[in-house]
């Protein structure tokens, strides 16, 4: 079956983050989908994430709140859940609120869907991390706040976490 | 099971049309998602509906091109499909392109989320099409562009369709 165009990643538009992690997709899925792991491993230490909601399927609400290392609050980020394959593929957007509505993202230096895919590896997994921008300057942003820095970090600590679960 | 509070509608942000037809869910989602329908009841007469695209699964693509009276093909509308049940529930957005990508929507008067619900009732159907909007203002320009005559005509479209299928 041929993939159309517009599933196709596109480098001016997407940044991907793909790596061969030694855990289990029934581990990493785990991470990414329970609160409780989330708020250990999502966000780059010293950052923290110390608030987090999720109702698991597609329109459900994805909530997190960050700490900075000053231990402030940022703004509670809420995105939506688009596709939910049990150990396989996690798709969430911060384009569209919680049920689907459209969000006014004039307020954001970017929207993104991210799109995770999970595939056995011999005993580990094949983690690909796309996420989608809706232009060349949304990426470029994305980039330069250091998305591979930044989600690689994470993903260290995901695994790092998954190997104790 | 309670529905959460973002998946029920808001009168502020919403417009909803609902009606029993006297024609089946079957028959409703067959015109919904077969191009060849679409072209011959989607658009109040006497605009048109000259081109029609359906990927019918999330992420895929619900493309159409509307002719004026006056002959003129109208700019691409491209929306993605965010939740297929066969006979039940269509859910669409123009909010993310094709793909699940977040669109820029600065450029639309409004971005909008289209919920179509079908129920059985009898020998015909409960349908319902509610709308969402990012705020107060896309709601109201929608409603002033005439959403309540424009869907309802389409629907009225749509069911004497349907009876000759």
């Amino acid at each position: 079956m041929s993939q159309p165009k517009y599933e196709q990643p596109d480098p001016n538009l997407d940044l991907i983050l793909e790596r061969v992690v030694d855990v289990s997709p029934e581990l990493v899925w785990a991470a990414w989908t329970k609160p409780e792991h989330i708020k250990k491993w999502f966000t780059p230490i010293p950052w923290k994430t110390v608030e987090c909601e999720i109702d698991l399927r597609p329109g459900g609400m994805f909530r997190t709140v960050m700490q900075s290392p000053e231990g402030q609050n940022l703004p509670t980020n809420e995105g939506c859940y688009l596709e939910v394959v049990e150990n396989r593929k996690l798709v969430w957007t911060t384009a569209l609120a919680p049920g689907f509505r459209p969000r006014n993202i004039a307020n954001y230096p970017f929207a993104f869907t991210a799109i995770i895919t999970l595939e056995p590896h011999g005993s580990g997994t094949k983690y690909v991390a796309r996420v989608l921008h809706t232009d060349v300057e949304g990426r470029k942003k994305h980039e330069e706040m250091g998305f591979h820095a930044g989600w690689g970090k994470a993903l260290d600590q995901l695994v790092a976490l998954a190997k104790t679960m």
